[in-house]
């Protein structure tokens, strides 16, 4: 029986221990997104620890880690699934808010005949129609392949506060995707790129942006 | 009648010049486009012109002015039309193939709440729906501006055969628009740029891409 008592005190006494509180909590919430990731579902949130004095520091670190791969495992998920589905190419990206993913998108260009259709262009149309506006103030991207040009377009015109990538467009070039060829073409003079650019009528276009500068009731962004 | 008799000669000598007949057609065709602008639709064709051997150079040439002068003139008008109901900004663009518009965008930003719904992405997108390709080969882009990198990269994997712009980035950005700020920040390093970029899990990432390469069943593009 003293035996016994001991061995209780022992256990009550381990499990305050601050190292225990951490691996049983991170076990725990682990083992929950990894169900949600069966469900093939990416809305998850990323736990919110309770919040101690003691462990605030190291609870704060490990939420941190955890979220940007959760975040960026879930784009390269996307990436797989919309290759193996026949979607389109292998790329997948996810737009965060407030540690929730608001949007998702994965390729999809081939499938439905739209040379725009990449995952970032399509998670940020998603995640602007979901907040209903046309910023992504507060929002981080993960994307499982460093941007194309249109897709960091598309990233500077939503303004979102920060990227996260995975493989670069060295790696992407390497599987035969032209994003550094664009990269490239981006710094050639007009009659220098393989696909030529000709300046015509530029006086009645401004005309245009005349009139717009002169418009009182316009939206700006 | 001798005089009438000279006069009718004169006149059927004078209709049969070149010159004549060029501006008579010039003129002719010119009031049909208006009148088809006035109808609010840009899906004309530029008048076949009965060829000649004497003339067939000046009808070229002639021909070719036109074209591209009234779709530009089209892209233009959809920018200012765009402008005028609050669609979004100062944008027009229209895609050519075999000397008719097949598809043709105003900027709608603002007004479907998309930051990626500039002119030229949606006639890139409006094209390809139509032909049923992801590719815009043999077509020609007329935008009212110069594309910015969303739209240069959107037009890149497109890959239509030319681009003809009115208004230069730097007009862009005298109206407050981000196209040339976008350029600037292309070429700085990510950890320079406006909106931070940061490498995460590349090797996870590029698992992606080694499965990419060894699948069978792809699309490639």
């Amino acid at each position: 029986m003293f035996l016994l008592g001991v061995v209780i005190l022992f256990f009550n006494k381990l499990k305050n221990l601050p190292i225990v509180v951490l691996l049983k909590d991170f076990f725990k919430e682990d083992k929950k997104q990894k169900n949600k990731y069966k469900r093939s579902s990416y809305l998850f949130t990323v736990p919110k620890y309770k919040e101690s004095r003691n462990f605030n520091i190291a609870f704060q670190k490990h939420k941190t880690m955890n979220t940007h791969e959760h975040f960026m495992k879930a784009a390269i998920n996307l990436a797989q699934n919309g290759m193996d589905c026949n979607c389109g190419g292998p790329f997948g990206a996810v737009v965060v808010k407030d540690n929730k993913i608001i949007a998702e998108g994965s390729n999809s260009v081939t499938s439905t005949n739209d040379p725009t259709a990449h995952a970032e262009v399509l998670a940020i149309r998603e995640a602007c129609k979901s907040l209903n506006t046309f910023q992504l103030d507060g929002c981080v991207i993960y994307t499982s392949c460093e941007p194309c040009p249109m897709c960091l377009g598309a990233i500077y015109w939503a303004r979102p506060d920060k990227v996260y990538f995975g493989a670069t467009k060295e790696d992407a070039a390497e599987v035969n995707f032209d994003d550094h060829f664009i990269y490239d073409e981006i710094e050639l003079n007009f009659n220098k790129r393989h696909i030529p650019f000709e300046n015509l009528m530029r006086k009645d276009a401004n005309a245009v942006f005349e009139a717009w500068l002169n418009k009182e009731d316009k939206t700006a962004y």
